[in-house]
């Protein structure tokens, strides 16, 4: 999210600003501005940051003036978890983000978020274009770092970049064979109700094609169908020859 | 989201136990089960869960065992920040919520979260119906109660939003019985490969868990399997009589 900067307002807690850090790195936003922080502590920042935000750390600017921090942004999104009426404009995050996401394709977005103990101000919301706030349970406010983790991961889901390797299913014509197999070893087994025959497949069906199937597990199972078949067979000519 | 648990599992800093409290209050979920906690410590859990979690940190469960916390659960999430190739059942975040949300209208669901360092081991994650991931930057592993707050975030706006009729599902302890006839039909056929008993009953377990059981079905595996033992038993109590 290389458009994308977060932008912490007068922090209080130093380990804050540390845990921003390493969620900036975790979600790809390469900037992080603090602006007039509250005895600022940079060893504390470091061991929330770990390794993982540290880089961020270091490249962080501190700034005395939001105003100054703002210039060169197309879009300010302001964080509250305060919906009151005097503000008019709100939307929550999921209902704003596609729409945020989509402006940052293009645009310099600053994401900002207040202090711990009463949020941004009325004149520092002034400054955004939209006001955005977190769905949670009435009167529960969130710490301000993790509303920092749930807002940057809201966008980065919705960039689309996250590619995971997904598996190779068994093909339909395959899991055709391990059906009749299971209906024989069912058979075998004298275990399909009489007079019910295609209802009791139909269940197993449905039952094993909720698996997603690899062709190997396929395999396994035909071949523990096998070996039900097998056995009978086998105790069953011994039973006989004797 | 009152069919929702937190499990944390063996976690190391009681700052995280505080926060993650705060975050199930923030978002509606009332209980937290912590297993096997290093060096426990209330008060610093109490600072990081403030007024707002401090009901969730007084209810909270402490247990001993993992096994022992997720008995009567329906169905059982584990969370990774790696992506390995052993583990073959993965979705993401995103991908995994719309799911997990329709079954929590009907059925218990646990969220489990591993140790600071290193996560869930293996032998936790195969406790788990799915395994699921957040998507971050490759490589930048995020901060436990982070990864709480994505999570509990993603499928809080999902509640109430998903209306698929889901169906209940078998509890975790009657899994544990069927898994047992399971292992004693394939034991009988001696299908287990010697020497390789854990990894084989392990797949088997995996890809089991994939079929999201109801109880019924769980009965009509356990049926099946009882019918192997039976008939190879009466077979061969036949075949040694004649």
């Amino acid at each position: 999210m290389k458009n994308v900067a977060v932008v912490l307002v007068e922090p209080k807690f130093s380990e804050n600003v540390g845990a921003v850090a390493r969620l900036c790195a975790n979600f790809g936003v390469d900037e992080l501005i603090v602006v007039n922080p509250v005895n600022f502590d940079l060893d504390r920042a470091y061991s929330m940051a770990t390794r993982v935000g540290r880089q961020i750390l270091d490249r962080m600017r501190v700034l005395r003036e939001l105003d100054e921090a703002l210039g060169d942004f197309g879009y300010v999104v302001g964080t509250t978890a305060r919906v009151s009426a005097s503000r008019k404009v709100y939307r929550t995050l999921p209902q704003a983000a596609p729409e945020i996401s989509s402006l940052a394709l293009r645009n310099r977005v600053a994401l900002l978020f207040g202090n711990e103990r009463w949020g941004l101000t009325n004149s520092q919301l002034a400054l955004c274009h939209e006001v955005i706030t977190i769905p949670t349970r009435e009167g529960s406010s969130m710490n301000l770092s993790h509303a920092v983790a749930v807002v940057l991961y809201q966008l980065y889901i919705l960039e689309g970049k996250v590619k995971l390797p997904s598996r190779p299913l068994a093909r339909v014509e395959e899991l055709k064979v391990m059906f009749g197999y299971l209906e024989k070893a069912c058979r075998a087994l004298g275990y399909i109700p009489p007079g019910d025959r295609d209802d009791w497949m139909a269940n197993i069906r449905e039952m094993f094609l909720r698996i997603r199937f690899s062709r190997r597990e396929v395999k396994m199972v035909i071949g523990f169908c096998k070996r039900v078949i097998e056995r009978l067979q086998i105790e069953k000519t011994r039973f006989l020859s004797e």
